[in-house]
């Protein structure tokens, strides 16, 4: 049997009655979704409105220098055929206000500015409407870091989080979200030109199969032979899951007390 | 005996242990920390200093319209006596670029926004300096929710985490902190006026004496009996303790595949 990710339809399912547990359980009405254009954002908002309908779903476009008028076009199609209000606002000044102030010269540090910018954004509309802030990073992101911190994951509830790249794939065309989203070469857009697949030097048809050898507890030699990519590959992906354990965690917390948070105090 | 929590010099050995440990796991040199003026960021910093050196340490101010020449005097006060470097940035211009793009008129959210502005600049400076940011939360605000999600919780390390505010105080007296900065009135400083205990409605006193009786898993009544306090000051301490849980964890997923991140994916 082929070592790689499939999809389940009644995958969907589980992920919906989360969204609706979650809310219910918070006790709020409205999501809020970042949308850029591309799958992983707009999965996450099909996912919204067929768990909370249109009514309770707010699409949040934020526009930069690096973003596309394509990009904002596809975003207008989207929440019309959703049936969902779709909200611009242009971060540049605030990205530029930060660039100014602290002589940013470093386009990673650049780039985690505007991913922070973009959470700001998010949780300002989210607390001004009494919402929740729904996240659209995948399991095969999350684990190997491949996000800001306190950036893209500063969000509230995370539905696709257990759910590797090329399965959000399929999921989206289960959905029927349109070809050309899917299409789409995937992108964080923090800087002009980047894409995930480039900068991570891996297709994500060759992570999520080592990613799922792995979560499979098997060694690296075995996902190796399994995959046929090679061990530094496998190798390489094993170390980026283990530089980016920090990224998954709550901030770290000395035990000095009888119960600690993150430790041992229970909730 | 008193239900209260007592400070105990051996607990700086810990938190500085800690200090020591996690910078060394983490193969970083430098810690960025972000100083007010205020009680819990000058406790951090001398613990710093004292676990790394002040060499090892920078002090970042961030002013805004809404802290005083005096803080800035305070801090520079602090960074020359410890020895380190200390940065200014006024992040007024961010802050205002949110508030005028996003026509943001809610005090609480331009409150946060504020935090979160607060997190981009120190983690600004991390990135430029391959550096860790070091938080200055204690027990009792982690518990009560007292903090903005992704704004002053967003940190890498929080060496405080596990000391309610009035053993920082009596900490800050064994370090050395001048009287000065421990008698000034806690402040958030998210908007003008806002003070922790005006805010919370209860004093850190009284907080952390029924915070204490609750780590210590007394039912209401018994930690009403023991402190004299109302049981209806309990109730919303254990309130406030319950409606933040989702604030002191990471962002919930859903299961679907065989391991799971924040649920059973071992690191």
């Amino acid at each position: 049997m082929a070592l790689r990710p499939t999809f389940r339809p009644e995958q969907i399912d589980i992920v919906v009655r989360f969204i609706q547990d979650f809310f219910r359980q918070a006790g709020k009405e409205l999501a809020v979704v970042g949308m850029s254009g591309g799958l992983d954002s707009s999965v996450t908002a099909y996912l919204c409105v067929r768990a909370l309908g249109p009514d309770r779903v707010r699409a949040l476009f934020l526009k930069d220098e690096l973003s596309s008028k394509e990009d904002e076009r596809d975003v207008e199609a989207l929440a019309k055929a959703l049936g969902i209000t779709m909200e611009t606002v242009n971060i540049t000044p605030m990205v530029e206000a930060f660039r100014e102030a602290m002589v940013i010269d470093d386009q990673k540090a650049l780039g985690n500015v505007r991913a922070r910018c973009r959470m700001i954004a998010w949780y300002t509309v989210s607390n001004m409407q009494d919402a929740l802030v729904v996240g659209t990073g995948n399991k095969s992101e999350v684990l190997i870091g491949f996000f800001s911190k306190f950036g893209d994951a500063g969000v509230d509830l995370l539905p696709m989080g257990d759910l590797y790249k090329t399965q959000v794939r399929e999921m989206a065309r289960h959905l029927g979200v349109p070809e050309k989203v899917i299409d789409k070469v995937p992108s964080p857009g923090l800087w002009r030109g980047q894409t995930d697949e480039g900068e991570l030097g891996i297709s994500y048809d060759d992570l999520d199969r080592i990613l799922l050898g792995l979560e499979l507890e098997m060694k690296p030699q075995e996902v190796s032979d399994r995959t046929g990519l090679s061990l530094e590959q496998v190798l390489h992906v094993e170390e980026m899951i283990r530089r980016s354990i920090h990224k998954r965690k709550t901030p770290l917390i000395p035990k000095v007390g009888v119960r600690t948070v993150g430790l041992d105090w229970r909730e």
